[in-house]
């Protein structure tokens, strides 16, 4: 393999400063972060991370698809472009093993990223015929600002002066309200509630896949969770669930209370999707446990690490692009 | 109506300082608060708040009950007493009303009033098959160590000291987690979980009403918000759900966005039920209007008022024990 020259553009913020960070614990030395995309000229042995605009994204990623550069990127801009992959390696990486190989993928959006690593197992296992979730999205998937408006926002509110938001259409500190992203006029739904259901569906490639979703935000820095009830398509025993996640790839079983359940905390900084309180729902509990079909788990994930940079890396080098420890 | 002697036990406590609270905004003057229970002598003409442990509100009840006294008790220790009515008054007041009289009222769980208050006007109008329930809620509902924890570690992870929890088993500054309460070996559901459902269906006298939960802890000083889907048990269109909503004793109905939508923050200090994102469940949207039955919505209540202080004054008021303006 040709030695490549690794990129990141848009490096400044989180995802890519997070992309930098994978890469080279991971042994990639040398990526260069570029901060401002205006800089980047491409070359035909680039392999570039876009953690810009989707505005941004479309603008750059032609210019390097032109040169014969290689791109994997983390905006929205393709995710709904049949002529580009959309990947999640534990969940369709055989997207990205098709003649001609890809030279442009798309990395999911985060909520989509931990739903479909953290229910793959059942859906494989056992298949999958309705999803339910509510998500607890941490601020900074709205970027760095919004991490320093929930700081400067607690701030105040711990010294007990007037809220006064910028980013947020109310003040994130001490408070949850339902995810910020423009309401659809005709379903009501929010663009994150819709960018779950459509990338979930596409990374399955189960176009008619029955999910509702809620999504919220809650005054954290960093780590969404998610409340998932599963419908299965065949009954299973809750042991074989639990087997079925405990071997997954990308996936990691944790205790179901104390210090040790999954938690934005707990999940903050790993690779994993960290999966707690795997049960039947409620309701399941009246019927014999041959007839039971509806799983609860609540998920936890990183969404700048596997929601964002670890799976775009991942791309990258399932498509040995790349070649990381 | 001979003047009551009005009683608050517990009056330390967050419930407490809160029912003082109300009591006082609607014009019931001289209550008395009392902070450590021991001090209490019953008498004939009381009208008790018993905001104190379980443990404690059986012993207090007991002795109130054998005076003479009429009591509201908070705590959990007669939720689930079949011989004492547990009440929201805007959904089965009628409990209030049997002869001979209660002299001994239990009032709800936060998170169970308030769904049934948000949910009630849909029921009531349509017929209910099925809940699903995903809880946010504020620190406060385990009281004022918990609320000043939430607060000395958010300044601690500030300040970028240690996580030094003692109330929760995770540092709750800017983390999510499943809720505390004890895990059911059985079930696998939480107490906090089992009660959600136990006490909806006693209020609304449906034993075998399919509810399914997931609780979980936010780091918001108080307020709960839940993301609902409620299965209509006969269809209706969402304007019909929406004047259901509007005109409901005891709910609030809010824009969808912006610095209007329910949230912690909206709810906290008011005593309505607040309710945004009246929707069709997104995998409704494929069905034609008329067969559609699952509509989500996002609810917010401040758990102290009106899923605690608020509900057992309204009790009271409602079997004449007080006056309230």
């Amino acid at each position: 393999m040709v030695e490549p020259r690794v990129l990141v553009l848009g490096a400044r913020g989180l995802v890519g400063a997070t992309l930098l960070e994978v890469l080279l614990e991971r042994g990639i030395r040398g990526a260069i972060g570029l901060e401002k995309s205006t800089d980047y000229v491409p070359r035909r042995d680039d392999v570039a991370f876009l953690a810009v605009s989707a505005g941004a994204s479309r603008l750059l990623a032609g210019s390097a698809l032109a040169a014969g550069a290689r791109v994997v990127d983390c905006s929205s801009a393709f995710r709904d472009d049949d002529a580009v992959p959309l990947v999640v390696p534990e969940v369709n990486s055989r997207e990205l093993h098709r003649d001609p190989a890809p030279r442009l993928v798309a990395s999911p959006n985060c909520s989509a990223t931990m739903l479909v690593v953290g229910i793959e197992p059942l859906r494989s296992a056992f298949g999958l015929q309705h999803l339910s979730v509510a998500t607890y999205q941490a601020v900074s998937g709205a970027g760095r600002a919004a991490v320093e408006e929930l700081e400067s926002e607690t701030r105040r509110a711990l010294d007990g002066m007037p809220a006064a938001p910028r980013v947020y259409p109310q003040s994130c500190a001490f408070n949850v309200f339902p995810h910020e992203s423009p309401i659809d006029a005709a379903t009501l739904c929010n663009e994150e509630e819709h960018k779950l259901v459509i990338e979930s569906r596409r990374l399955w490639s189960m176009p008619r896949l029955s999910i509702d979703a809620t999504c919220a935000r809650v005054p954290v820095r960093r780590a969404h969770c998610q409340a998932v009830i599963a419908t299965l398509a065949r009954s299973a025993s809750l042991a074989e669930v639990r087997a079925a996640l405990a071997s997954a790839r990308g996936v990691e079983l944790l205790p179901d209370d104390g210090a040790a359940v999954a938690s934005a905390r707990t999940a903050t900084g790993r690779d994993h999707v960290q999966v707690s309180r795997v049960r039947w729902a409620q309701s399941e509990l009246e019927q014999p446990e041959s007839a039971r079909r509806r799983v609860a788990l609540w998920l936890a994930c990183d969404q700048l690490r596997k929601g964002a940079a670890t799976n775009a890396v991942q791309i990258a080098a399932e498509l040995a692009w790349i070649e990381p420890r």
